[in-house]
């Protein structure tokens, strides 16, 4: 009975930490500022060097969804039996970002001015912490879960800082920051906490898939081709020119859908794939495009970038996934390595080719806003070309101690022992129970 | 065979008199008046004596989706039997609601100049109808629900235009006009139709809620958390401010979920909330923030708001709703009491509580938005936060009066008797048939 | 096995050509041109010539949800078997039709520019190819319809260029161009590809809709509902009056939507209509705005067109159906011709009428925007309401030829017989498996 209690106190807990770092710290915006920074505030994100556009109202909150859309895409594979669990992720990871990434970038006069650009970086940050739950889920408890949301939101935001704002790296669209850190993050703390008994089931499991988990892929497979394209583009909306950023995403989308219908028959027996996969190529086909889509001038090039990750994502499932589990003893539920971060990673490498080829020529009044310190003449293409390169390694390096450590913090006996773990895997339909010790 | 085709013939009549109503009556704004009322139109709301915008159209039908919002809302608890109706209820309500608000509205030399605000206008209007059709699902006709939205819409408007118009109460949100007002209303026409032998089978359906059920109450938390913030604040957006309306809306909302995962695993069984109390919460969460939430100068006023009232509806729910149904014979299909019915009341009193503590220095330009009488200097504020707090029990008052009125009306036997009553509860999934007196 | 990759192979290949054509034609407009036409591009489009706005990059999303909202629509009568391969439909024919409105329209000195609106009017095309694949679901293979997509979208353009570019007709919602010419290209297709042994199933599948079908035609209704208007009237949006276009087409909805609850108990059994009748009048009160919506001065004469309509399309299911199929050998898998069809040819004739009464003065600046050639005086509104007319039969007499032409192309034996038609049918819930011939 009292372990029933863990986590409703962990939640009283957290929520009262909120509310007292909230009202000590966060202030709306000066009614003046609103949109852009005020210059006195430490603005230190390249957007709002740059004639930023504060994202409308109404379209923060289509962004907000994404979320949701990454929520829903993961009830394809592993089944809606840690929605609610899920959505409480969500409602705390958006809170505790808002207050971490304010911390870095909203800073002044020990006040934190929060407004709709916060709302949008929180849930970047939340985006990522949704992924890398990815890769553990079924496998780690509520109260677990809450702890790798709490760490992972400051070392993402701590990572996106370095890169962002100290670096000056381009990645509008979160190839690095989210895609790749999201994944890696998750694959090591899943590494931490491997289980070998623990793979029987899930192969069941995902034989068993039926129509209502078809149904959710078919949603959140509709979600993702609407609404993602413009979530990638948020930061690098304007309004005097087509916006590259968009476009692209949806290029590459298409590309990767096709392709998937090419290698499906081919590695399965099925003449067709099945929603869940098309769900995954959809994905991958929009990671490719973080870094890249604004940088990218001709359209082919989407194509082209995202054809080839819906063939490779679709032959790590297939060929890299089960090494990934045998050799190395990941374990990986929703594979997020194949629909984060690898095409997260193809997609940085992408960017700094891009970068490479960059000229005023091309890019016109643009380079402006996807380098800004191109444009000003205070570095050359190559140079910021290293610079893009230098934060992949870097990235990766962050997300796998990120992740060691937070897997090593989930491991100790308190939290591992306090809900049965085995008795997780046999949860009902929605009814997450935690068990006795 | 004659009883089936009441329902048609009433859609009939109902269609052709709107038609006659919208020949004679309704036509487009002029050219160019659009966006804001020309000088002659009797403007009396206090968004257009101040530069409200024009919603954009796209966004208008963001709104109307809300509707639908509400409408899956309630298939997580009630199951999706009754949807077609209610999309019936929708698509007469906001015909009727045109036609009546325009009267109080947008009138001018004996016609109604509608536009897309006049759709917003219509569509709270039709949020209440859905409201109180929650407290009545299961226990009417369709032929009852149409007259319910009838008389409910009308009644609704006269308070609103009371309320808005004549008083200069704030409730951009509608905390007071829709939420409360639509709760009390229906739980007044529940009190008339009383039948006590109704309520043996709620309990059992209750707990045969079942995937698709589940399912349903994810979809209706997405929808709610995606547009609702939105919605309450179509009437508030403005460009050159930050949109506090929305934040809170959306803080309110986070803090009210994690609520439902403190007090849930204290109150019943499980230890995670099922997914249709999650949905509660964020309704319970929303409705608080409809008329604080442009007034609230600080997000953790938002958060704490939002906690209490997640707190507060599950207690609702376990301890207030049998009580209701036992003593004051009150039955609750959907809980509206706990969802919408406090948390308004709740809204309004935090409303109050604001308007005594609103100055010129923490509102700046924004008092002539949310407070124009203030701004003008015709009213000081503690005479606005008593003509706010008068507004309460004057929404109570009307909404009950109404309720009785209605119910009374639905009570007569002509109705009652049409479609078997007893037969109405055992409708199979989505066929509700019209059986014989 | 070698015919299991029939699929995967043409995939490959139509992917492989797209990526080339765009690699040689597709460029992204010059910077400088975003949202309206460079002086030099050969903008034949009316829109572009009179002020046309530019859709925001969300907006066009918001947009290209509609290929899904038709998909979801059709899962509703069909079931989602065939939901992957439309998926596939829709990728593909999203890319071929920037490539073939891109060479009518947007091409210049050698090069294709495309760019927001680009993809709102491939969109429009691929809508086209799904209404067309709703006449023969079921009976079609999946290379079968990768082939009609092909042609379609060729003929479909070709059409438009006609009749919008040429003839100068006003067709912003496109009753002629998607709805009337998709329903006959279809039905002439079905025609062609006539099996009589083929219907008896059909019935029965129709019997056998249980409840997942019902959630589709739930989600597919509040789709339409929220996303059509704005869809209708994305080439006609300018800020600076009241979109009628949207406003009438939602009013033609309302209408039609209550009529079908006027019909139903009269022409079935059951008292209420099933939810896929509902969609189906949505869809009906959709397609007859189409070309009218812009053009209706008064929202009363929305509602008497959409209660018209609504009428129609339940009479035309129940009695005009099974009159195609028996006398002329059409089957109608979806009823694309009560649904798209008629309202299509009702909504040009509407179009028509109203074109005969439009003045400058009920118009205002809105004449410039709907017919800019009779406010530029090159002509009267007879000859230009003439033009409307005519435009009616020519767009039949394509679709009819270019029907009968699809359809011989894919009665081709090589086709046909690749993936056993027979075995189609009876495919299991999500796969479609291409059988041996």
């Amino acid at each position: 009975a009292a372990s029933r209690l863990w986590l409703s106190g962990l939640c009283f807990l957290l929520q009262i930490l909120n509310i007292l770092l909230f009202a000590v710290f966060v202030r709306y915006s000066p009614e003046s500022s609103a949109g852009h920074c005020p210059p006195q505030l430490n603005c230190s994100r390249r957007n709002q060097d740059s004639g930023f556009q504060q994202p409308r109202f109404q379209d923060v909150h289509i962004q907000v969804l994404i979320s949701f859309g990454l929520l829903v895409a993961f009830l394809g594979r592993y089944g809606p039996g840690s929605v609610a669990i899920s959505i409480l992720i969500i409602a705390f990871a958006i809170q505790w970002a808002v207050l971490i990434q304010g911390i870095f970038h909203f800073f002044l006069n020990d006040k934190i001015y929060v407004g709709a650009q916060s709302m949008v970086s929180a849930d970047f940050c939340t985006t990522a912490v949704l992924i890398s739950t990815g890769a553990v889920l079924g496998r780690v408890n509520p109260v677990q879960m809450l702890l790798l949301a709490l760490l992972e939101v400051t070392l993402c935001t701590l990572n996106e800082y370095i890169l962002l704002s100290l670096m000056g790296v381009s990645d509008s669209g979160r190839s690095l920051t989210v895609h790749t850190f999201g994944a890696y993050f998750g694959l090591m703390v899943s590494r931490v906490l491997y289980q070998p008994h623990k793979d029987k089931r899930k192969k069941e499991e995902r034989q068993n898939m039926g129509h209502q988990t078809d149904a959710f892929a078919v949603a959140g497979t509709i979600y993702l081709w609407v609404f993602w394209p413009g979530f990638t583009s948020t930061t690098t909306v304007h309004d005097n020119a087509e916006n590259w950023a968009v476009l692209n995403t949806y290029f590459s989308l298409l590309a990767s859908t096709v392709a998937t219908f090419i290698l499906s028959p081919v590695l399965y027996e099925n003449s067709t794939p099945r929603m869940v996969q098309i769900q995954d190529a959809t994905l991958a086909g929009l990671a490719v495009m973080g870094m890249a889509g604004e940088m990218l001038a001709t359209p082919f090039g989407a194509l082209i970038a995202g054809f080839l990750v819906g063939l490779i994502s679709p032959l790590g499932f297939r060929f890299f996934t089960p090494v990934l589990h045998s050799r190395l003893k990941i374990q990986d539920t929703c594979g997020v390595h194949n629909i984060h971060g690898l095409p997260g990673i193809l997609g940085a490498l992408l960017g700094t080719l891009l970068t490479l080829l960059a000229t005023a020529d091309t890019y016109g009044d643009r380079l402006e806003l996807v380098f800004p310190l191109v444009a000003q003449g205070s570095r050359s293409v190559t140079h910021q070309a290293l610079i893009q390169l230098s934060a992949l390694p870097l990235t990766l390096l962050f997300a796998m101690l990120g992740g060691c450590l937070t897997g090593a913090v989930l491991k100790t006996k308190v939290l591992r022992c306090s809900p049965d773990a085995q008795y997780m895997e046999n949860i009902a339909f929605w009814e997450v129970k935690l068990g006795s010790c």
